[in-house]
């Protein structure tokens, strides 16, 4: 973790263990700068990076102030291969139906840009949250990127296996989503009925070298999942 | 437009008109910086406005690359109150139900940082693609802000309106959303049976100064909806 990032890190705790409302105004740089003796393009960048999290915001000529969304019980959309910042208050927990080392669909190959010849895992989980279904998911990971996967590994966390596991360095993501009803495999394995509604998420993974490595696809039993999204103004 | 975003839009355009895909290489910065006879500085900052927008990707020591969702027909999830750049192959209307000056309901009052002395514009529509029903929604914006609105505001877009009329600078959102089934009212809205699934977003739409507008509720028609969203690094 680089300095800024640290710095960011202990901000954002700052603000997590006073417990500060959106809007409280943060100390100014230069007391920033001070109480955690860095430089002020050190100091930018924490906060910069922290805007773009959502945590503040900033007014020109005015402040630094705190931004918080206000819900209890919401999961992040745009993080939702990391459940365990945004659900500490939960417990969540994976059923592996199956791990198979295979070839791709052709939609799991285009998503991926592979040939139907090349090598995926194939992996397929029933996610649980607080002893309630969350989701059903299916996941196709590029064998050339994600080299290795086992059924202990995926039934944890697959993605800090990746990036503390592998290394590797996760970038940016194209979700794409719609609500429809469950069919009878889906109903079967969220515990509902076929024809309830239902989230479904599908989501190509990148390496910040833009090499998509998984492509996911997600249905959420619509009775345990609310989520949040904070969006900053460039993308209005 | 400051330079820098002229410049953005340009490449952006540019990008369009060659209909470049993923993973195109763009020109290296010099060359970008000779073209449109930009500073350094200048070039570095469109750039980095096209990455926050998910128009392209960096990758250091390598350079800058194109990315764009690959999928026709996905509105997005982000703009919901621009559908126009989305949405430019389609043709979105909306009727007016209802507008009012009045009171705030206390979920709004809550959400907009208001008592339930304070004033807000309601507006009730419902927004159709193509002939077909795209959601019904309802809004209150805080009447301080957005000091007026008439019917024939309404019927277009509101957002365009609130920028380019009151001269209102839009910041971030919270956005919050879950899937459930449609009641009675909804289900006649929107040409449904009541039961089927909807998808229902609320959104807390900010100035850059922090303050709160705009208070909305939108229940989609599952059969018109499909949405994106363009995930950074820093997300996830």
């Amino acid at each position: 973790m680089l300095k800024y990032q640290q710095i960011a890190f202990e901000i954002e705790k700052y603000i997590e263990d006073n417990s500060l409302q959106q809007g409280e105004k943060l100390p100014v740089l230069e007391t920033l700068m001070n109480q955690f003796e860095v430089s002020k393009s050190t100091i930018t960048k924490s906060l910069e990076l922290l805007e773009k999290k959502g945590v503040v915001f900033q007014v020109r000529g005015s402040g630094i102030f705190v931004r918080r969304h206000k819900r209890k019980g919401y999961m992040s959309l745009l993080s939702n291969q990391g459940f365990k910042s945004d659900l500490e208050d939960f417990h969540v927990t994976s059923k592996v139906i199956e791990l198979e080392l295979r070839k791709p669909t052709q939609e799991a190959a285009d998503n991926l840009n592979l040939t139907l010849n090349d090598d995926v895992y194939y992996v397929k989980r029933v996610r649980y949250i607080n002893g309630q279904t969350l989701c059903f998911e299916e996941s196709y990971y590029n064998k050339s990127i994600v080299t290795y996967l086992n059924e202990e590994i995926v039934s944890e966390s697959i993605f800090h296996y990746i990036r503390e596991g592998l290394g590797l360095k996760v970038g940016f993501s194209d979700i794409f989503l719609h609500v429809d009803k469950l069919n009878k495999e889906e109903a079967e394995y969220l515990g509902l009925e076929a024809g309830a509604p239902k989230l479904y998420v599908e989501t190509i993974f990148h390496l910040t070298n833009g090499q998509p490595f998984d492509f996911s696809k997600v249905t959420y039993n619509y009775q345990q999942s609310q989520f949040f999204i904070q969006a900053t103004n460039h993308l209005l």
